[in-house]
């Protein structure tokens, strides 16, 4: 299996791994983003993520894919996802699927890809905060309208993420040679039982590890904390409970999204790097 | 989305519509062949389905898209849907996605193309029925062996087809124009509600209207026809009575796969000639 579909086959397994407190899963779904809307997702994300591979810039890359993935009727399925796959997906079809090459992918990242970044918001409605009060110009919400004051500044996607990695925990990846991402990999590759379970595991294991920032982003730091502490006790509880847990969590519309993101990327990682077959 | 990713997103669609009696589908697995298996055998099937796209031979794009669908640990999980999704890609990028079309593609089969259908048996393990005691050279078991028996007959694929259309519900829709699935696309396309959940009704409106070859081949005819008569009475029935009856077949070991794979091939045709959109 090529690059691309590998990175493809992990939106699948991401958004297959049950329960994932908070997220659609294979088993839950939400009012208007269910199972199906990521499945189309994925399959749309395609081209993007061959691009990728391809040696395609990243920023056009990750437009592409966006575009593709927004061609169904749930809205934003996996644009963190995504925004985490594209560079991995270069690092691993160019120079290495490593943290320090992905790094250099992301560090090497333009003006020109910050704009494709920019021109990404124009396919989906993605859910972010207010910007900072000299960052209004900068606002991701502007789409495209925003590009030119990216120019002016000669801000490259990888300044973008910087600015936005101590609230957004997709960017601090950027910033962070993937660390989470890295981090939580072994749980897919070297556990057993079958690989959703593993990707359930992986998606535990971060929720107890760090509040989600979109949790914290759409209901505030203290239920994100809350969360995560629940996640921790969850770590050794039965089946049940945690399937109750994810229950709450999607009946509350609490939505630990980032976590999801990076637990797609560590299983792009699993089965490109390590050679997970499921 | 292009044709290829339709024919994927198709496979995706199939296995999460539930329930789909005694199949896999977004609630049940069987115990060595999981929703996952399914996932990763649409993935790896992309590189075929692209090839019939461009216009590639049938026989030589299905043996691709089998040995790409067949990268994971289950088995086979969509050898049948990719018999059926080959010719209506092949259709629907060339002449057009109509039944004359269809018949058109198939009908213009060559040895080669019969070829690669037995290469493709090289794969994975198909459930098939012993041959007709004057075919035995010909047996699908043989695999690539039996190419020189088939070229010694100038048998093309359709001829292959023909052969086994009488006992194999795939077979018959290459010979028949794919009547039944095209008939039953109005389903999925005219439907309201989630596009698995038409998927899933168009499942039982199949299998309530003829018996599943692969059951009767499995478990012999009467064992077939009661699963349609079944199948008959749940039409109007609650989603629990349709829910226990998937169960029930699921531990029976009963798996009426060809109407799985006739289902595949119509959300095809939703997908790319109705532009149905997830």
């Amino acid at each position: 299996m090529q690059t691309a579909q590998h990175a493809q086959l992990a939106l699948l397994l991401e958004v297959a791994g049950t329960p994932k407190p908070g997220n659609v899963d294979r088993h839950r779904d939400f009012d208007d983003l269910r199972f199906e809307h990521f499945l189309a997702g994925a399959v749309g994300a395609c081209d993007g993520l061959e691009a990728a591979a391809a040696g395609e810039p990243v920023g056009a890359s990750f437009d592409t894919a966006v575009e593709g993935m927004s061609q169904q009727r749930g809205g934003n399925a996996q644009f963190g996802a995504l925004l985490l796959l594209v560079p991995l997906v270069r690092a691993a079809a160019t120079w290495g699927l490593t943290p320090d090459d992905t790094a250099a992918v992301v560090e090497a990242t333009s003006v020109d890809d910050a704009a494709g970044f920019y021109r990404a918001f124009e396919h989906v409605d993605v859910f972010v905060d207010e910007p900072p009060a000299d960052a209004e110009a900068l606002d991701v919400r502007r789409g495209a309208d925003a590009i030119p004051a990216v120019r002016e500044r000669a801000m490259t996607l990888y300044d973008v993420m910087e600015l936005s990695a101590p609230e957004d925990g997709v960017a601090a990846e950027w910033v962070n040679g993937f660390r989470r991402t890295f981090a939580v990999t072994g749980t897919i590759s070297d556990g057993d039982g079958p690989v959703p379970d593993r990707v359930a595991e992986a998606f535990l294991e971060l929720l107890a590890d760090e509040p989600d920032t979109m949790v914290a982003k759409q209901h505030g730091e203290a239920v994100a904390e809350s969360v995560r502490e629940r996640a921790a006790a969850l770590r050794h509880a039965d089946r049940d409970e945690r399937e109750a847990f994810a229950d709450e969590l999607v009946e509350r519309g609490v939505n630990p999204g980032t976590t999801a993101d990076i637990t797609a990327a560590a299983t792009f990682v699993a089965l490109e790097r390590d050679g997970v077959v499921p």
